[in-house]
């Protein structure tokens, strides 16, 4: 039994929700990548992507899972037996780990509690202890705790003391200000079916000049994934493999649409989103999964101990078409994680929240149909634009 | 000024969304309409087209707006100096008469408060005053004004005494049940671009045996629109003229969802998105246009007299990518209608709401944000399925 019409509302942290004019653009008729018709294509999203990333760097483009961008990370700048410090607060977390060690890299953790930011200074006692740490490998955006990690102020530990940093944006690069070279990140890993309101298919990776410089002695092997070569091919306004030659249609068509916004607007309208999302949660009386330090890209609520989140979870994709997202392994039933990124608007956010209030109610629990909406209506209407004087 | 990113929503009373299965649909290649393959679909359209229409007879399926299936109505059952009956509580109701009058028809008006169903018992009256009046030309929903007229009861009085009913049922059929041979309407018009899920560009009239009789002498000119030739084309699969491709192929698919869905679940899934949208204006106390007789198809409201409403349109549709319609004529300015017809579901409908309340909010009204909507989801958790037990 569902709701008739079952509209599909994706508000899961990834994939995203694609625009009709960057769908449109994905089916135009693939042409040969051999050609100065996409070579031009190419050259723009190269001059857009470097906006985006906020870097003089070259962003490469991988045919690849944003996990395949990760592991590029690893085998372009590490050896075996290398030691890197892992922050592990999250699934994610646990994936650099997993990772690393699959390639004989000494992996030190930092430990941080799920739902909870990690604390900096943990890192540079790390560090201190540990000198032989050549890299931190950490998220911005943890997206299975739905917490932002400090990135900068990591920033300011690992710069000086020339350990690479190594930054999962997958769901951080175009949601929020995360400016690689102004900053210091040395690697920067980022996704298409995130905020670049794409399908999935497409990586992009960006390193820091120090970063180019480790991977001179890096012996790790790669082939698909060697950067090098990569950055060769993309200086040629060209990949070194097959590219994804859709989805660079669309990449195209949705980096001019995040530019002409303009990247401060793209910010506040996250930050927007997620505030409305924040506020239509609690006042539910529902709690905040990560309420110190809430990513800007999903939020994560603590769904009523009496219920099954993963049962509820299934009902708002099943009967009432919303796809949330639910929690993994500790949070798995216990967790909703909410999508406010990419091509998410405003009447996205209010449809979550009402799904939400009538998935409880229709759970059996006394739910105050219509608050969450109204909490995040208050937010969404101060930001509303004045009308028009005649 | 805008919300970003500004996502369109069209819940004006046609055209309505398209869903995007139907949109791929018409996407497909153009065939040529004089092959095998073409007249398969079309001898589907036909069978699917009489199930819509609650009819034996078959419906016609001309390349044109509504408006040109009721021209064809009235030149192919009509000759000049007909009198005819026209029941005037809107701008469709005037629409009727000023067909008429081009073709030199005369027209005897029962006119109706705008916002108000007719009276039958003003039908009677007038059949009875002038036994020669031939037709009784009447809307089912009357579009502009949010009525709903009283079809049924108003085909009890022209069955028995020979004259023909004529409804315009462009908003009506497939959102209500309207069964054309059941009650004895002789003519029945809809379009595509409203319950069918459609692009505008098709229309659809199908006539009783008495209307196919009365076309035998009726004398009016007629090319493109002869029903005549439509019939004996469609009657092998075909149409008389080149018909509209792509748009049929589109009618094929979303024959195939109404059917899929049930007509009563269609009409009672109407009934539940107009019942939750009075319900959300009313909570906020706005005054119904049509309290007495509402349409299923869409929900029409005043505006607050301190604002002007045609403002409050625009700014839905501009600043919050919204499109509602407003009102015309002595509504303009003072009216917005709500629709929830055709591909629009609960969360359109509460989106619409949302929208509605911050708009009026930020034009400076105290509005209780939210309230609405809360009232709303209060008629729509009712009719949500239960969740699957384990």
């Amino acid at each position: 039994m569902k709701l008739s019409p079952l509209k599909r509302y994706l508000l899961a942290p990834g994939p995203t929700p694609v625009p009709p004019e960057v769908l449109l653009r994905t089916a135009s008729p693939t042409i040969h990548h051999r050609t100065p018709e996409f070579e031009a294509i190419v050259k723009q999203v190269r001059v857009r992507l470097k906006q985006v990333f906020q870097t003089e760097q070259d962003v490469l483009v991988l045919a690849c899972s944003g996990t395949g961008a990760m592991e590029a990370a690893i085998v372009n700048t590490c050896s075996a037996g290398d030691t890197v410090l892992c922050v592990n607060g999250g699934k994610f977390g646990e994936r650099w780990m997993k990772i690393c060690r699959t390639y004989g890299i000494e992996v030190e953790e930092v430990r941080v509690e799920w739902g909870s930011p990690v604390d900096p200074s943990a890192i540079e006692t790390a560090l201190r202890r540990r000198p032989e740490i050549k890299a931190v490998l950490v998220q911005a955006s943890e997206t299975s705790t739905t917490v932002l990690h400090p990135i900068e102020a990591i920033a300011a530990i690992t710069r000086p003391r020339g350990v690479l940093l190594m930054v999962d944006g997958i769901t951080a690069v175009g949601v929020t200000d995360m400016p690689m070279d102004r900053w210091g990140i040395d690697v920067l890993v980022s996704g298409s079916q995130k905020a670049f309101m794409l399908p999935p298919g497409l990586a992009f990776i960006a390193l820091s000049e120090r970063a180019w410089e480790a991977g001179k002695s890096a012996r790790l092997p790669r082939f698909y994934f060697d950067l090098k070569r990569e950055r060769d091919s993309l200086q040629k306004n060209t990949t070194a493999y097959t590219p994804a030659v859709n989805l660079i249609y669309g990449l195209h068509a949705a980096l001019g649409m995040i530019l002409e916004e303009g990247l401060a607007q793209v910010f506040a309208r996250h930050e927007r989103l997620a505030r409305a999302t924040r506020a239509g949660v609690t006042a539910l009386g529902l709690e905040l999964v990560a309420p110190r330090a809430p990513s800007p890209a999903t939020t994560g609520l603590f769904t009523p101990p009496q219920l099954d989140g993963g049962a509820l979870q299934k009902y708002l994709r099943n009967a009432l078409g919303v796809e949330v997202a639910g929690g993994q392994d500790q949070f798995k039933g216990k967790v909703l994680r909410l999508a406010h990124l990419g091509y998410i608007g405003d009447f996205d956010v209010l449809t979550c929240l009402a799904a939400v209030e009538l998935g409880l109610a229709r759970f059996g629990l006394e739910v105050p149909l219509g608050r969450g909406v109204a909490a995040a209506e208050t937010i969404i209407v101060a930001a509303l634009p004045a009308p028009a004087r005649d």
